[in-house]
């Protein structure tokens, strides 16, 4: 125990917002353990400060007795990046308590918000504003604006609104140095130096911790239509997305695709959901049309896409969504996939993305290639098409325990996964990000000069590795 | 003269790609000279190589010899950032003969280019098959995409599309080592490590070569439709902004405002452009409405915008363009401003950016200012409204001498006007960069964590600092 650093901490951020195992009535397991129960933790300390300031003297804390840092937002990452080792030895920084929305500048369609908000509670502020922030994910409901940015988090609007990365124009960061970096800028246009921004967002709390940043905003679209399309194949839902790109522009803000495999699997455990027109179809896609005029524009533009789509072939039969209350059925379908797995069993997950046009190449040779090694191996492929983002999820067959098949295969699809995707000039990690989960695979997989460019970066900006160290890099 | 270094040159790119003063015949100012003469260079060497492996052997020729490199395009920059200083022992490196047009992938809506392939010729290629690039600028005949990237250059579509940053997804590059990286991806999401792509992206050749990259294409929309319409006020005019993205959502690709000298001088110098509506009214603004619908369908949307802010007060009196002709008419006009300008006289030019919300403020002081501190300057404000980025130009009064009033006043115009953005959380170069011109300026308006930042950059992927010394940072 290192009695010395945690009165440094009590002295930095007030004695109510360290928590240690000194206390035995304290329980850290929320900060610990990663929600995927994938890794636990042991901390010397978890520290919750309630501003950039003292975020700033509790790394200052922590460089001076040598202690490693690792922040932490909603801890809802995929890829156990947020959750310290079990050393006990490492500062979980929380930024929890700072959630402020600072302010919304209406007439330059912008937020400026603390890093531990809530996303959802960003979406309602700014709604209640009349402004949309498009950003929106799964976790929504628990995980952190400095998560998202840290993470360069994705979701389903990314087709038209872009990643994190793109929804970002200034931020705040404490450095491993404890210095503030004061960029919360709120310019689209801003050349006096290097794009520090976006080397922070993405870089998983490894150089510095994101203290608020300054958001883009978007006018509300006055109405947003959903259809849900069967499609012969994934190279006619490839040719879909092409058209509905030009018929609908940046109206166009979903396009996700769905095989017939996971889909009967949302049927066969939710059947209270009625997928549609997924028994006669090998993939389904569900599409989003966003407007700024009115509903009936929308629908018209909606419908004649569709009807085109069908006189091409490209599309075998499609509906059009009558209300919002059925729209949110169609994506709550899409979104059930991972869960109708789980009741199924355990599974092989995997984010990736590959160039749109090799989609369907990659599937059909990777499905033959896992089907050869893996007899009666299921595949449940969904994701958002329009990002060239799958979540190729692999599935033991049928008659075998699914425990099992994890222990004995999942290394092993993992790299027959991956070395393929490779080969398509895919990336491993398209949404997810690295932190300790995919460390060790990306020498495989990354560029060699590309790593060690990063790993000069890394050197340059946090020389000591204090900040959330093996995450990204390994050592 | 160091033989050594030129003969290393030589073999690396074949002697006639490699341009000295020993040879009396050669004439390499087309890339020693900015082309604004405000500098005037000279080199130990213009190279021309052919392929990334020539730049990486360029490189590590001069790396082992110690001199310097300054990576050049179209060299049409404004901050004279790609010109060899004058010490006759830097090398330049000019990407001109790189100039392939490598690859269209229409379905993944990419295109993957040389960055010495002129952009306006990269306009034309992705217009014949059916895609838009949609950055546009003026020196679009002559500058170079690896200069557009190096520079994050901006132009008339930012509004819609953004910078050069936000339409590109790879590149290839060179480093100070002379190693490659190769990062021609064309994925729209990759999370597996820090975004080097943006951090080479702005950083104007200082932390390597920018040889290839792999650029996002867009559907051609259907119709584009450009309106002129006058406003009462500036704050008019950022209402009108306002208006015009709710009702018109991404289909807005371009929001000019021009103040009434400005376009005075416009009429002035070229009578026969015909400036519309200027004479009553302070401020004219400039609007496009893209479409991917039809002619019919964006003309609608544009009326009933103008319609509803006529009823507002915010447009006074408005004229849509009946033809494609007409329409480039108008835009010829907002891009006459520099030329009628430069007829008028010498004056002292800005590129800056504010957030819009603070823009009208920011001109009613600044103006102030400046008629206080030089009674009867005249000032020529103009600029992309819609990214916040303003050229808010200063011409000398009517009865002074221009040179004059430059060779006495420029330094201390700059200083007032970029204090005084400074004090509004503006940018001083908002697309322009930072070059030779700002790099001086840079440490007193930029904050000092984000500089010690850059420099720590620089240190670690340059540490010779061999590429484009003394541009964006100082010694």
């Amino acid at each position: 125990m290192n009695t010395e650093l945690t009165s440094l901490l009590r002295a930095a951020v007030g004695d109510a917002h360290v928590l240690t195992h000194e206390d035995p009535s304290a329980d850290l397991s929320a900060w610990e353990n990663d929600w995927r129960k994938r890794a636990q933790g042991r901390a010397l300390a978890v520290v919750r400060p309630g501003n950039a300031k003292e975020v700033a003297a509790v790394v200052k804390a922590c460089a001076a007795a040598g202690a490693s840092i690792v922040p932490q937002g909603g801890n809802t990452g995929l890829v156990v990046g947020s959750v310290p080792d079990d050393s006990g030895t490492q500062v979980v920084l929380s930024l929890g308590r700072m959630q402020a929305v600072r302010a919304i500048d209406a007439a330059n369609l912008t937020v400026t918000v603390e890093a531990g908000c809530i996303l959802q509670n960003l979406q309602t502020t700014v709604d209640e504003a009349g402004f949309l922030f498009p950003l929106s994910l799964a976790a929504e409901g628990s995980c952190t604006i400095g998560g998202n940015l840290a993470t360069n988090a994705g979701g389903t609007q990314v087709l038209r609104y872009g990643n994190a990365r793109e929804l970002c124009l200034g931020l705040e960061v404490v450095t491993a140095q404890g210095e503030i970096w004061h960029g919360l800028t709120g310019l689209r246009k801003d050349n006096t130096g290097y794009d520090l921004r976006d080397l922070f967002i993405g870089s998983e709390g490894t150089l510095g911790v994101i203290t608020a940043a300054t958001l883009k905003l978007y006018p509300q679209p006055a109405a947003q239509l959903t259809a849900w399309a069967a499609v012969p194949s994934l190279e006619a839902a490839v040719s879909l997305l092409g058209l509905a790109h030009q018929r609908l522009s940046a109206g166009l803000t979903g396009f996700e695709v769905m095989g017939q495999f996971a889909l009967s699997l949302v049927n066969k455990h939710f059947p209270a959901l009625r997928v549609p027109l997924w028994a006669e179809s090998p993939w389904c896609v569900l599409l989003e049309n966003s407007d700024s005029e009115s509903e009936t524009h929308a629908r018209g533009q909606l419908e004649s896409l569709l009807e085109t789509a069908f006189e091409q072939g490209i599309v075998s039969d499609a509906v059009v969504a009558e209300s919002l209350a059925q729209a949110n059925g169609l994506w709550h379908i899409r979104e059930s996939i991972p869960l109708a797995q789980a009741e199924e069993g355990l599974n092989i997950k995997h984010d990736i993305s590959i160039p749109v046009s090799r989609i369907p190449a990659f599937c059909t040779e990777t499905d033959a290639l896992l089907q050869r090694e893996i007899p009666g191996v299921r595949l449940v492929n969904f994701g958002h098409l329009g990002d060239g983002n799958l979540h190729y999820n692999v599935q033991a067959p049928a008659e075998m325990d699914a425990r099992a098949f994890l222990q004995t295969e999942e290394e092993r699809v993992n790299t027959l996964v991956f070395d393929m995707v490779a080969r398509y000039d895919g990336s491993i990690s398209a949404e997810h990000g690295v932190g300790s989960l995919k460390a060790a695979k990306l020498p495989h997989y990354k560029d060699p000069v590309a790593l060690s460019l990063m790993r000069a970066v890394k050197l340059a900006l946090d020389p000591d590795n204090l900040m959330n160290p093996g995450r990204v890099l390994t050592p």
